[in-house]
């Protein structure tokens, strides 16, 4: 009986693992650090030993465990090959076929954004959808897409990289990817810092933002207050979003949004702000996709990469 | 031996329909009108009856037919229902269900630009590709998108209205969707005509352009004649559609953009214009997405609704 899978969320200093029962209970996590030395070598060895490891001390039979499912941050085409991961030192290969060299398991490997978005569809803000797209407002903007019920990865396993559709032609500081005028530019944790800089700066009106430390919580406390000058950035963060999310519905259609990361946290107050735009620009034919807020914070990842190894 | 399928491009004034191997060979083809009155209700009767005709002049036994695939103008969902076509009359019911109870056979719908996408996936420009995004460049712009060899039908059979997708912030005329600045505003054969009377007034050098009847075929007729004013509408063209081709393949990561639709006549030389554009605004995991014409024409439907029937 396959009664147990384990699901990895690789980042560039830890490493988030997960012991699930296959019905999608998580029984135990853990985590160990990532060894990026030497072009990240020792990443999947370390791995695939903390995964024997927790078997033995459970005394796990490999015929009792469905599998291993892990998360890249970085392109992973639906073959599991990742296409480059600059915070492992990792170039071109098959993650999903050495992990199951190195632990004796059936393993699958996703995007780490596209893996997150399964987990919040499998047990967080997206349960009972089967067309969603995951819209994570972190540092930059990780994007994740399932259409009826399967994630979309894309040829090179770039999809659902919304972070970088071009909003903004006029913009003139470019984003981390090179181009200039994207998504993520703007409403991103750091995108709303620079937009938040650049309001202050034009507008003259009193705000308790002013000469404090800047930060998207700041913003959106300070909205929560009713200050005025904070309600124009937060107005500015939701056009450009909106505007973004509309064109992307018009796209592929989903039944939802659940808007994760650490600008979620703001809570249910940020839909105030994007979904009038939101409306404006959507084709009308998509006019009701709905907005929720994701549900499993940092677990997204691993509940996503043991929900991997169930599909198909 | 199931060894036939018909397939039926229901469009506002005549059905296209199209008797084919299950090998993909186009074995006969011919049209009915389609008769809209009392709210079209009599669209399908007329179209089993037609299919009973054809397999009674046939001699074929239902047992040898695999189904019958229709494509029609209007948003459906991937159950076969139909929500709303306003040039036939209809307004909510499942098209595939009715049709399969009066042929008799299996049937399956599908959105008309949708279906057309799977047509030249199968037969045409997207011949050995697996996800493709279909670009019908006609008085509007259709689109039609295929993921890993299924087609992206939306939650509410809205995927791929790529002709809507938000691009302008500053039009004043609206779309015919009731929105203001749409993709297809400026890159249909319409959105063409009406871009180049802009440009043509906010310029003075000589053109053959002036005077002339305007239409797109003239736009690039005039361009590979040099025509320094048509060069101009066709670089304005290649920015805004190269943008929001772009725009989508950041979402979906799709292995080949197929061009087609009367504006894409002019053949080859679209992509000169399309391309740049492309590249600059368009993710770098996503650059190498590739560009081919649509080759079936106005019989992409018919194909592509055969196909429909042979999928899963």
């Amino acid at each position: 009986m396959k009664d147990y899978v384990f699901g990895v969320d690789l980042g560039g200093t830890t490493v988030k693992m997960g012991l699930f029962s296959t019905s999608g209970e998580l029984l135990e996590n853990w985590e160990i650090p990532t060894v990026t030395e030497n072009d990240g070598e020792r990443i999947l060895p370390d791995i695939a030993e903390s995964i024997k490891a927790k078997m033995s001390e459970k005394g796990f039979m490999p015929e009792q465990i469905l599998g291993v499912g892990i998360g890249v941050p970085g392109p992973v085409d639906k073959d599991g090959v990742v296409h480059r991961a600059v915070n492992l030192g990792w170039g071109q290969f098959n993650v999903a076929r050495q992990l199951s060299e190195l632990t004796g398991l059936t393993a699958k490997a996703g995007n780490d954004a596209n893996v997150a978005a399964l987990g919040e569809m499998w047990k967080g803000g997206g349960q009972g959808y089967q067309s969603l797209v995951a819209v994570t407002l972190g540092t930059g903007i990780g994007g994740g897409i399932i259409i009826d019920g399967k994630l979309l990865s894309g040829t090179t396993g770039a999809g659902g990289e919304i972070g970088h559709i071009h909003i903004e032609d006029d913009e003139e500081e470019a984003c981390g990817c090179g181009n200039f005028g994207c998504l993520e530019e703007y409403a991103s944790a750091t995108g709303i810092v620079r937009m938040a800089n650049r309001i202050l700066e034009r507008t003259t009106g009193d705000s308790v933002l002013r000469g404090e430390e800047l930060s998207a919580k700041a913003v959106f406390d300070a909205v929560k207050e009713g200050d005025a000058v904070a309600i124009l950035i937060a107005q500015e963060f939701g056009e450009i979003l909106g505007k973004g999310l509309a064109m992307i519905a018009t796209v592929i259609n989903p039944e939802v949004f659940v808007i994760g990361g650490g600008v979620s946290k703001a809570g249910e107050i940020l839909f105030e702000y994007i979904c009038p735009a939101f409306e404006k620009y959507v084709f009308h034919g998509c006019k009701e996709t709905k907005f929720t807020l994701a549900t499993l914070g940092n677990d997204a990842g691993i509940y996503g990469a043991a929900k991997l190894v169930m599909e198909e």
